[in-house]
């Protein structure tokens, strides 16, 4: 039996990936992965999700270079759902240009937004 | 506009909830949530998930004792997550009786249990 088989996929034949930096521990994104996606994740030592809004496979870092290459790749309990820990290259893994894409803490019923821009989204996604 | 109306629930009124220990940054659990799991997760300071093979809330703890104390509550830039840095009472967030539900590393081509049972499931969860 494949590693892969032991994985359960849901309804859409997916399954939840966190992306844990490996050094700072920060939870940087989360993310979807269908098979192949894992798969290609671990033959390729880099993230590859599966985009659920474009429908198709997703190495993250392709436009922007900040790849995530894969430190450890561990599975849950029940099988739905894998943490990545990774080493993010730029340090930086939103598309907002920050370190993480959880950058809004909720008080007072709002969410703040508390962390800096390190980079220019112009200045990542270029023409 | 409710900090409830900025969430972007999927077509089954769900996200993906990421618990983290506060302290050791050991990220312990994902599960999900709905409009009134969050709402309660706030408001009771504790995990409320939303069991998606039981089709009701989950108040996490509510027959091990092992909760997950709210100490903040972070969204993502698209927001379809949460992160929820939480004080794990008992140290066990699993029903495995282990730490973290992540208890296995893949490497070459399977999946190996690395993380020590710290409680048997039969003496957390009596008749």
């Amino acid at each position: 039996m494949s590693w892969l088989d032991e994985v359960k996929w849901d309804g859409q034949g997916l399954i939840a990936a966190v992306a844990q930096d490996a050094l700072s521990a920060r939870v940087l994104t989360v993310a979807w992965m269908n098979r192949q996606a894992l798969a290609a994740t671990v033959q390729e030592g880099r993230a590859v999700y599966w985009s659920r809004s474009r429908q198709k496979l997703w190495r993250k870092g392709e436009e922007s270079g900040h790849v995530q290459r894969l430190v450890e790749l561990r599975l849950d309990c029940d099988g739905d759902a894998v943490i990545l820990r990774v080493e993010q290259v730029g340090g930086i893994a939103c598309h907002t240009g920050r370190e993480s894409c959880f950058y809004r803490v909720y008080a007072q019923d709002a969410w703040h937004s508390v962390d800096p821009v390190l980079k220019a989204p112009s200045e990542i996604y270029r023409g």
